[in-house]
């Protein structure tokens, strides 16, 4: 591991406190990416960023495999003409719309169909206009959906379970920041089809599942809220969503389940024949994340002395450090050895051979956010023992056989020590909306803090939401699956409700 | 695994002798990728395809690792203006050519120059028009140099060795084929920087020995040449090449690795301070490979009945089927076990339990190209064993208590067998040129074989080369490692040489 930029650097950390300092310096002084690209949004991944995006992609791996689903790659590059398919399908929600069909079973906005405005376009091949223009995928929807109408032929066809991690684009016009808000994405995809409703109902809670087993791995808080309609992914149903609060007290969008019910399978000519003879229309869902994960997992754990990063996706889980190696021959290989027992028994093991200071050594890899630090000295050496320092928290003397036990233990108390510390934090950052209604004058609004998350009860429409949304300043995230245990008066219509819901600045 | 689509579409396979027609057919029937994606040469990679091409990733990573690269990610998109730099190489190589530097020193061909007649441009975001078109990436030297050239500050930054796997784009105007000429290419970049031209002498050398061991794992003979200058990559002093033989007589370029010595350092200010504090320009090498290793492993091992895949990047290593299992309860069960026994020595097994004839099961894993079979019945299990049956080979009986053992050997004894049978069809293809010289007149053109690879001794300059090409209707490889033990008269100049090059349609 090439540990030269960040110390020979020596580029000062900003502290914390001033987070939005703090998390563009330290995403390149730990040299997770370069930012310097002549295109503003698209970062330079770095070995190390790399590696810790790697152990996520895996974890989502582990999730996919589990449950059964299997890995595609879909081409990037998407005809303009599938786009009429998507087209299409608005404009057959809107028509069901109009015949009076009830809107909040379609809860789609026809709005804000379509990703035109927001897609790169590819217009020429070498010097010849190209025929049809093609755009860079944004999600794999559109091209997915055309095989999958070849595939899909009878029930023993469903269900169809895929996914990719691929790149994808969009053309930000937003203010860019690494990993939250990026051009080109690495991004997480799971898309699926199924017989009936049942089926993908089932899907969404598997989906809900696996971001919480892949968040206790990245030792991550999150709310999960049902989305406002305005807020749905295009022709889905319903859109779930899970938000970390990052430490500025804005929210940060980092998986999503769509439930599409069968509303995309007249568009894309998904049908299948089930065992009567009877053809059917698929129910459809897609569930994505993508490397927000990573930006979560660094502003959130980071702290003053650089990353933190949890044991799941540190790309080093411990770094050995020889202590005065040049006074006694033998400590460099007993620091050798030891590194060698913990890979042996799967730790990620970094070495540090090298002649400079322990200081020097300490500052790097606080940077990096290795969890554990071993120092292994002559005196510690003759006492059969080493000592060993998680990253958040204080050295301990352990024996050198029983290390791999040890270690390993530390890894899971530092993960646990993190989960506490988050849950503490959100916890101080999400509260009780300061008024009971919305009749606050200008000069109460500075009650109103722009670095807490307020929850709120909250049971109006769509106007409601929308006067509620300008008045704070704030975004609904939508409806949490917990309800307020006893029923309060909704801060607009002033109903009695048990619905919570959260509004915060989002990212 | 899926194996559900070979099965009950039964499509035909038409025999490997009409090659031309079995290549394009075995790729969709095996289940690797689905061509029916609406833009030509970007393929759909199933989950069987995708893994066999990320089991080949696993190899080249493997050889990365060990030789001390690290893996980063560049963007995908690159600002037209980053061309420039590309163009002022080219007029300085030009410049340096018309001042009476020796042609054969620089060995440039300006007229191959620059990528702009064969990428794709993106010239919209949105509904806007660019300040700037972008293009999808081809290859990456000019996105990586432009940031080396940060990052490369003193010979300490030095050798700088980095890879990426990433999709690249052409803008492919002949007629695509799977893994063999498509516009989406999944692709394997090494790019390096060294101190002088000894470093990259020796990185070139290392970049030799990685394509054999890869190819060994594939089991795949190869001819190496040193390309013509016209052939040779744009802005590299020289290029190498590694061409496997098709069964059509065809040669597949499946890597290349170029010495660039110092050109690109000056347009792209690649230099460095040495420990005397003087201003240094850097050499450097690329080293890539492809898809293309699938499409020549796809080709080079199938046979009538399917693919062949060797034990490196089989996805599936060995099937085991329980025979007769409703008469016997015990047999299911044992095969069970025998599949987790061989699975946790780390052998990629698949069980399969289906309900159907052994026939049918035969027919999908030999279509898939598994490489070992295994059948356990009840009289198998009684006798404490089972059959084992290699993809290439006949049938044995192996003690259940040897299994790992037997089923390792096995898999070994199969690549061998790969490889000494490709060994042996090559050396059927390749053969001497039947002419002495090119004075041969129209009707005995016929001594010419489409199929053959034809071993020529050639001395001459680039117009005698092109007078070769022109006359043969072949394409010249380029010189090889290996000379003539005797010399030879060359084919154009009939001047003594032990020069052995190799003439061959190209795909």
């Amino acid at each position: 591991m090439n540990v030269s930029g960040p110390s020979r650097a020596k580029r000062g950390i900003p502290p914390k406190s001033e987070f939005n300092k703090w998390y563009p310096a330290i995403v390149e002084i730990a040299d997770l990416v370069d930012k310097r690209y002549p295109i503003k949004g698209m970062d330079v991944w770095k070995p190390y960023g790399l590696t810790a995006m790697g152990l996520i992609d895996s974890l989502a791996r582990r999730e996919m495999y589990r449950t059964g689903h299997h890995e595609y790659r879909f081409p990037l590059l998407v005809p303009e003409d599938l786009l009429d398919k998507e087209n299409k399908l608005v404009s057959i929600l809107k028509a069901a719309r109009e015949s009076g069909v009830d809107p909040s079973e379609l809860r789609f906005d026809e709005e804000a169909s379509g990703f035109k405005k927001e897609v790169y376009w590819v217009t020429h091949g070498g010097e010849n206009k190209l025929e049809k223009p093609m755009f860079l995928r944004p999600t794999s929807e559109t091209p997915m959906y055309t095989m999958f109408s070849l595939w899909v032929r009878s029930h023993a066809d469903l269900p169809l379970k895929t996914f990719q991690i691929v790149n994808t684009f969009r053309y930000e016009t937003k203010q860019t920041r690494s990993f939250i808000r990026v051009r080109e994405i690495h991004f997480f995809e799971a898309h699926t089809v199924h017989a009936d409703q049942a089926g993908a109902d089932e899907q969404i809670e598997e989906d809900a599942e696996m971001v919480q087993r892949i968040m206790h791995d990245l030792c991550l808080p999150s709310l999960v809220s049902k989305r406002p309609v305005w807020d749905t992914f295009p022709g889905a149903w319903y859109t779930k969503a899970a938000d970390v609060v990052m430490p500025n007290g804005r929210t940060l969008q980092v998986a999503t389940y769509h439930h599409y019910k069968d509303q995309w399978a007249n568009a894309f000519d998904l049908s299948y024949e089930d065992p009567e003879g009877n053809t059917k229309p698929c129910h459809q869902t897609t569930f994505g994340m993508s490397e927000r994960l990573l930006g979560a997992v660094v502003g959130m754990h980071g702290d003053d002395k650089g990353l933190i990063l949890p044991p799941a996706i540190a790309p080093i889980q411990v770094v050995v450090m020889p202590i005065a190696a040049h006074a006694d021959s033998n400590v460099e290989p007993a620091a050798k050895a030891l590194a060698e027992r913990l890979s042996a028994s799967g730790i990620r093991v970094e070495l540090d051979t090298r002649d400079v200071r322990p200081g020097v050594k300490h500052y790097d890899w606080e940077i990096k956010g290795v969890p554990i630090r071993i120092e292994l000295g002559p005196r510690d050496l003759s006492a059969g023992k080493f000592v060993l320092t998680p990253r958040t928290g204080s050295k301990s003397e352990i024996k050198i056989d029983e290390a791999e036990k040890s270690v390993l233990e530390s890894l899971e108390g530092l993960a646990d020590d993190l989960r506490q510390r988050e849950k503490s934090l959100v916890s101080d950052k999400v509260q009780p909306f300061p008024f009971d209604n919305l009749d606050y004058d200008a000069s109460q609004e500075s009650s109103i803090e722009s670095g807490i998350v307020y929850q709120i009860a909250f049971e109006g429409n769509d106007s409601d939401a929308e006067f509620l949304e300008k008045k704070t300043g704030l975004t609904l995230l939508g409806e949490c699956d917990d309800e307020f245990p006893e029923e309060r008066n909704c801060l607009i219509t002033g109903k009695a409700t048990k619905k919570m819901q959260h509004i915060a600045r989002m990212y």
